[in-house]
């Protein structure tokens, strides 16, 4: 089987869903691209490892990176894809659809179609976004091949249903512990309990109410929450030792380092270690490029919340958004699943700005 | 070797403690005891695993139940027993000195001694009483040959620092639940965080005042503490479950029945799982016999914490009380030792009492 890019966006969609890439197995479908977009003269193709990217070259005075994944969580029965209706709306049905191959073959067929567009493009197809970040395919290209990150804005065709979805929140894990007295559970007046002196942690985390924070317009809403709690040593004894696992999610007008130093103060008398941080990024629509994205697609900006790989590039100082068809929430769902206008319509908005002179 | 009942209660001690016998390692002492006191034809001597007892057999109107578990805890290169001082008080330190072969040792020279007591005495020395409940040899003996608990009165030998120790609390354990609903924690707000939801109970636990209760003019303490806490899926999942384990120890004005509802009552709003329980012991102090002992004894009684085994004795319808050589804090310490003098004021004690007319 070859991959043609002459099909309909839909039917680009459909023929790479029923390509099995799970994270880890994207190699049948990184050839089947890389050797589709052979046949385009006007895109130099390159590959590293399973990651394509396809880039005009024309000398224009801009350049966008226009990017998307090509792994999957893995199938569940969701697998071969289905056109199915709901509502009598149209969707294709099955694992990917959503995340994120209804924008990779958006992406694609475009890449194909216009040969020659008023801003330069650089293509990138990429592998394992699903599993741990050490592995990410557009890491791993940004350190290998930092000439390839020089550019004026990015777009990421992940799941936004149709809209644009600027920056991103920050993410940080912290653990915050207290520590008491073991003893004998018959004598506990003799011990002190580090579990009921985690009651005001948990206390100020029900307590807390998350602020919404508008940068560049767009409004995040933030999140502080337990995602772990573990204490206890046996049945008769009183513990000396407890952990709640946090997890902040913080609107990124926040550097991760101000996140943290947030998270102490919020978790004030208790000790906090910070586990893990990734700064969040801006959603850089205050770019004229951006304000012109915007205008050619006619889509209303709205904020990201959960942590993508926008974040990459806000980190390389380049404005990024993501811009793709499906529903967010029925990503890695059983029933996943996008609606065949949608598919369109990201096509239309994208071709538009493309086209533009 | 064999074992001589003419030596001292502290040269007895001495010699019992040097036979190692963790629990599960019983055999060797066993033999031992059974062998030294087949020599005294005032007592009938009986075998049930490595459990021994020796009965007068004199037809008095009434009858004491005397026992103590020969096994102990493991050994930390803490045997052989040394004889040391401390602020010029001498002890005979080593495994097992507290808990609690002092007590076996006086009642193992005054079972040999005493050949006319006016009250049938019931000597007990029994195995596994350190591990799993199943195990217990007195349990097990109980099952075996119910015949052999009628009395009207049990003393254990268990350390109470030379003090007498009526009854014993209760205990009780119980899972309080929570419930939520799992959400991805980008977008924390559709889920409902069950770790949140337990601050409650973690409050109600540390503001809890235990009672001090008073049964039979002994004043028990109890105690109800989270002994365990556990929660949480992944690092960016909400958490839709979280179960805090506690301990209940209540004092033997109450059933495990009752203690079971009060459990609920204090969590109530929330889901509670009894897990376990197990009735204390009343102190069975009003009792003329236990009067008796008191006096002969001119000790003072106090309440038990622990849940030891005179609630077994209590189970079947025997007062009983601990009385024994040791400080119970120092049970299980790789320093654990007791006073010399203190195994000679209970070898007094019990003279006392069983040679009164």
């Amino acid at each position: 089987m070859a991959l043609d890019l002459r099909l309909s966006s839909l039917d680009i969609t459909r023929a790479i869903c029923d390509v099995y890439s799970v994270s880890g197995s994207e190699r049948h479908l990184a050839d089947l691209i890389e050797d589709a977009l052979g046949a385009y003269p006007h895109l130099r193709v390159l590959r590293h490892g399973n990651t394509i990217v396809a880039r005009t070259e024309l000398g224009r005075s801009q350049r966008v990176v226009i990017a998307g994944h090509i792994d999957t969580v893995p199938v569940n029965a969701n697998l071969p894809t289905r056109d199915i209706e709901i509502d009598g709306t149209p969707y294709l049905w099955g694992r990917g659809t959503v995340d994120m191959k209804a924008g990779v073959a958006v992406q694609l067929k475009l890449a194909a179609e216009l040969t020659d567009p008023p801003i330069d493009i650089t293509w990138m197809w990429y592998d394992n976004e699903e599993v741990d970040a050490s592995l990410n395919g557009l890491a791993l290209l940004a350190a290998q091949h930092p000439e390839l990150f020089v550019a004026d804005f990015a777009i990421l065709g992940e799941p936004t249903d149709g809209q644009i979805e600027g920056g991103c929140n920050g993410t940080l894990r912290a653990s915050v512990r207290t520590s008491g007295v073991r003893a004998h559970s018959a004598r506990s007046w003799v011990g002190e309990n580090a579990i009921h002196r985690a009651a005001p942690i948990l206390m100020r985390l029900a307590e807390y109410r998350a602020r919404e924070v508008a940068v560049e317009g767009l409004v995040y809403r933030e999140g502080l929450n337990a995602v772990g709690i573990s204490g206890g040593i046996a049945g008769n004894v009183i513990p000396d030792s407890c952990v709640v696992e946090v997890n902040y999610r913080f609107a990124p007008d926040k550097t991760a380092a101000e996140a943290a130093e947030y998270v102490r103060k919020v978790f004030a008398g208790f000790t906090v270690d910070i586990t893990d941080a990734a700064d969040g990024a801006r959603p850089g629509l205050d770019a004229p490029i951006a304000q012109q994205f915007l205008a050619a697609v006619g889509a209303t900006a709205h904020p990201k919340y959960g942590w993508t790989d926008v974040a990459r590039f806000s980190a390389l100082g380049i404005p990024a958004v993501n811009y793709g068809p499906g529903d967010p929430h029925l990503a890695h769902h059983d029933e996943e699943r996008v609606p065949v206008a949608q598919i369109l319509a990201v096509e239309e908005g994208l071709r538009a700005w493309l086209s533009a002179r």
